[in-house]
């Protein structure tokens, strides 16, 4: 029986975790791939204490620090359901089933898919959801970025390293980055950004060609398209469970990260927190492992 | 006309510092001493990414961090003074006069005194409340340790590495440090807990020589003590603002950040969210931020 279950081993997750492990808990965390979404951001210049590193590298602070550890029992296993017994917690994994008293959810959120023919298809060949992991293979070619976010944005920065000709492509009138991203955008002499446009299909032979337009342009030659048009929360094994969600989708937590359920947590992405940062997240992680261990004191367990 | 004022140049107000930049909001952040309250902390073992620094250590990765970003004031400056004109907020130092559109109190704690009789005579004189800072000072010395916190058990750990024996004096049963802690004065050979027990009077020729108790120990022989009662929030620049505080001084926020006066933010060690770390600290400051950067795009401020 472990005090907490930490369902997803991002930086918040794994965060979590330290606090957990800190705090004497009996703690397991479950991700088939751990440091999360962070790991395909190129550039990470805004978690306080590192001014400037990739993704890859701060994911890897965070996963050794909680690996000095040694109370943490790390699963590489995806968590397929979990059930409440009593005041307990049932989680079955691809592999195994574990018992606990607390859970903390800290899934994250998968990138959203366009949606548009070609884009399944083309998918690893010209199609990527990641310009950290793929930009390099566009070297001196034309891509294209879909979408108008402040990831958008530096997505594209990224790929002009690589690029010969990077567009920006958005649906609406004008891209909503961080300004910072936004007046490095606008200096960059090999971005340019074509406004109120979807693509609606993405064409070619063995790799893309070409996109469709639905603006003036009608086409665009590219040999690469990224798509960065926001993310999916994954919270289905948490409504399952009687979690409150909101309109989007998300977990509701409060300023602690308490659910709505007892003895169920959430932190990070997953969550309805509008602004959706690597410290934010951490700190959310921390906070419900403060909680869980102020549970865990005053509430007797019922055993399961 | 700044559109950002912090107060308090500890990591709190540092990283809300870093966001505001990010933003592209004029910002100004003020403080006598950069670093904060954390710079007398010997060993930060949880602010992720960090698995083990000094609190120095820490300070200094998170104002370089901040000081790369060229569109930062830092002034060396004691607010003394804030006034509210209509939607702005005049600030006063001793060296001048400055106007900005929001305020986020990033004001922190000093530390709590005991109040007893020779404490104030003996401070730098045997009389400690960091033990950092002053700790290599009483090497092979007895020294006490007054509190029963998880501070007052980190002081005690580190001290037992110069002392020959430490005492933690508490007034309470049972001392209430995090677990990894608490483990880990319980197995150190030099450090002995004396529970119910207040220290009364601190007494001495030049230095501190013995402390008067009050239980059946009647008095102790001490060359050092060290005094970890808790923290009084600075909050009375806010209080005179009209900025809503708690029983314990503290100032209210909300899970972002956001006080109940219109342009006033707030965040870390001086508002009412209990569990203070510096993880907890960072975010809420960045959060405070998020909020001002709505605030201002949303909101038209009328000129002063």
């Amino acid at each position: 029986m472990y005090d907490v279950a930490i369902i997803g081993g991002g930086v918040t997750g794994l965060s979590a975790s330290i606090y957990s492990a800190r705090f004497n808990l009996k703690t397991i965390i479950f991700d088939p791939d751990f440091g999360g979404l962070i790991k395909t951001t190129h550039l990470v210049e805004n978690y306080p204490g590192f001014t400037n590193v990739t993704g890859m590298e701060l994911a890897k602070s965070i996963e050794d620090h909680a690996r000095s550890y040694k109370n943490i029992e790390f699963k590489k296993e995806k968590v397929i359901d979990i059930e409440k017994n009593g005041d307990c917690f049932l989680i079955k994994t691809e592999d195994g089933e574990y018992q606990a008293k607390t859970i903390v959810f800290s899934t994250g959120a998968e990138h959203r898919k366009l949606n548009v023919p070609g884009e399944k298809e083309f998918t690893n060949k010209g199609v990527s959801y990641c310009a950290t992991c793929d930009g390099p293979l566009f070297k001196d070619k034309f891509v294209g970025v879909v979408g108008g976010s402040d990831s958008a944005a530096k997505e594209a920065l990224l790929l002009s390293q690589y690029a010969k000709k990077v567009y920006i492509i958005y649906r609406k009138e004008k891209i909503r980055a961080e300004p910072i991203n936004l007046k490095r955008v606008e200096e960059n002499d090999k971005i340019e950004i074509i406004n109120n446009t979807n693509v609606t299909e993405i064409l070619g032979r063995d790799f893309v060609e070409k996109v469709r337009l639905d603006s003036n342009l009608r086409e665009l030659k590219l040999d690469g398209l990224f798509i960065e048009v926001g993310f999916v929360v994954k919270a289905e094994l948490a409504e399952k469970l009687g979690v409150e969600l909101n309109e989007k989708g998300e977990i509701i937590i409060n300023g602690m990260s308490e659910t709505n359920v007892k003895g169920i947590y959430a932190a990070g992405d997953c969550t309805n927190f509008e602004f959706k940062q690597a410290i934010t997240g951490v700190a959310q992680g921390v906070n419900a492992v403060y909680s869980i261990y102020n549970y865990l004191k005053d509430y007797k367990i019922e055993p399961c």
